[in-house]
């Protein structure tokens, strides 16, 4: 197991999580800063990215999306590669781990049961209005994350929220740190510029610069962020038990809205889970914005997808997608019970094979 | 324990649940039914039944309801009883049993994270179009059992939805069960012409006669049923650990459909539990019916409320609401849990004198 999960700082959390019970949450959410041209692979075309977190899910609970007829994909020069939803079902379905999934606000809503925190879309962050109600979503957060984890031994959040690395990038430049070339993206070549400067322009436009939100979260999220952010920090504020953060650089601007937001909360217990695919990225540094934070630790698993004969998971090591849909923390679970990574990898692959 | 659980069947599954961990979920729904004059007690005014169910949950979740400045009552001639949601609460915190809210189809929403199974309230089943949806509910149902089911010992599921019994008494009609005169109701008066005249309205409005839909339940609700029975019955279909059906004469109803749409179900992981209020009910007999469905097994807590010196919980044994919220089902779960009667009745009598 130590060689498909590497570890940034300390592990010894894992001591706490293995065999352990665990619940999985995927909040989905969408904004309209998805929309802007080249900003996200999340979805095959912008129009699609409405669709993309609800068909995510949809895959993971019926095995199709039902929201649309095709499959999320990420398409970036007539090469595609699959949603990381096939990862995240092949481990949790390996590992016998619930699935729940919540609502922070997404377009297009699934076609399943799922827990409402948040019904409005998130903005585009270009106008500085992005999410009305940040504190209502994250103390609505805060009810759940306290009642699921009276059920479980660890809670794993992951999210599926297209464009969700400018809106972090946002809400990271708004608090202060320095972010700027160092968020992922979903596709091979990273749009820092425009992220960067659609993060500028939504500052300028709610009147504040970088820096000025330091210890208002909920301003920050309110003027350049999404509504998952706060949905997710809530959740984990909340909870009683360790808490998972199953993704990428997006979840460091989670760690920062719930270091101001919940000053109390103890980050021994709290640990960020990707995949190598974000961990190792050149264009990106999710190590580098998260110490800046706190001391979370970072874990990043590896699935191995070199070995693969299914030409979608091969173009993961191109760059195509790297995370989402909290694949790199399901992953990390499932190895937590026992399930090899092999036999995750070969579930991966033969759920390709069934859906695509 | 013995002395304050009545049973009416085998305790067998009791040993089954002793001392461990269980999950309440809350499901709530609206109908049209409700607002028919007289039919309900379930808020002070028929208006007002549209708020009951959101504003129990709300009760529960933040101490107070949210959704609008009184708080639910039922009202006869001048003396007032409060909801039956103040006993779940006290029994819930005394056991630390977590809470989870599902929305069957509530007219105004609670304001809390809840699970969303169906949007839209049901209609007035005089017009024999209750339920739209009825097999897409029970199927969201189960997806959420199962899903709920991995994380806990035992579920119990309650219900709050105004003029239930009513919509209960149609299903059971339409299904060929001798139901009339013998379902609960929240006033000491037990309306039950008015009750079999709107359900006699209603079958024939859809074009049946009672007994005509013994195989099709999903046909039922959609006549003459309302949105809560499927949502139940999915959930307990879809559980793979023992469900607590935690309700009165409604949960028979939810028996009713369980053993036809699921037929595989096994009634042995499956129990009612109720109040006193509810089993010794002279204008009513759950017993009568549920014994003309399955061998389920009847538990009825009683909260000595003649020892109370509040008189909302006297005006209990008057025959006022008598059980809601699933009062009867998170008694039960707070005595296998080790907490003593005496201490869960005090704990109902403050936060009367808290909330009232």
């Amino acid at each position: 197991m130590k060689e498909t999960i590497k570890h940034y700082g300390s592990a010894e959390i894992l001591t706490k999580l293995k065999n352990r019970n665990s619940l999985f949450i995927c909040v989905i959410a969408s904004t309209r800063t998805a929309k802007i041209p080249g900003i996200t692979g999340a979805g095959a075309t912008a129009e699609l990215t409405d669709y993309t977190p609800a068909a995510d899910v949809e895959l993971i609970v019926h095995g199709e999306p039902q929201c649309l007829l095709e499959i999320p994909q990420t398409v970036i020069g007539g090469e595609s590669a699959p949603t990381p939803a096939v990862i995240t079902k092949a481990a949790l379905e390996l590992s016998d781990i619930p699935f729940l999934v919540a609502d922070a606000g997404a377009a297009v809503k699934p076609n399943l049961p799922y827990i409402k925190i948040n019904d409005e879309p998130g903005g585009d962050i270009k106008h500085g209005k992005a999410v009305l109600n940040p504190e209502e979503i994250f103390n609505k957060g805060k009810i759940l994350g306290e009642n699921l984890s009276k059920i479980t031994d660890y809670l794993i959040i992951g999210e599926s929220t297209p464009a969700g690395t400018t809106t972090a990038l946002g809400v990271l430049t708004a608090m202060g740190y320095d972010a700027g070339h160092k968020v992922s993206g979903s596709m091979p070549e990273n749009p820092h510029e425009l992220k960067e400067r659609v993060v500028r322009e939504g500052l300028k436009a709610a009147g504040f610069k970088p820096g000025d939100l330091v210890t208002d979260p909920f301003k920050a999220v309110e003027a350049v962020g999404d509504p998952m952010i706060p949905a997710v920090a809530g959740i984990a504020a909340g909870s009683r038990v360790p808490v998972i953060l199953a993704g990428g650089t997006q979840m460091t601007a989670v760690c920062a809205v719930i270091k101001e937001a919940a000053p109390e909360f103890d980050f021994d217990e709290l640990a960020i889970a990707t995949t190598i695919f974000v961990a190792e990225d050149e264009t990106s540094d999710i190590n580098y914005i998260s110490t800046q934070i706190s001391d979370t630790t970072i874990f990043a698993v590896d699935p191995c997808f070199e070995k693969s004969e299914i030409t979608g998971l091969k173009n993961y090591l191109n760059g195509s997608v790297k995370e989402g849909v909290g694949a790199g923390g399901a992953m990390m679970a499932a190895l937590l019970k026992g399930v090899s990574i092999d036999d995750l990898r070969k579930r991966t692959e033969d759920l390709c094979r069934e859906i695509f």
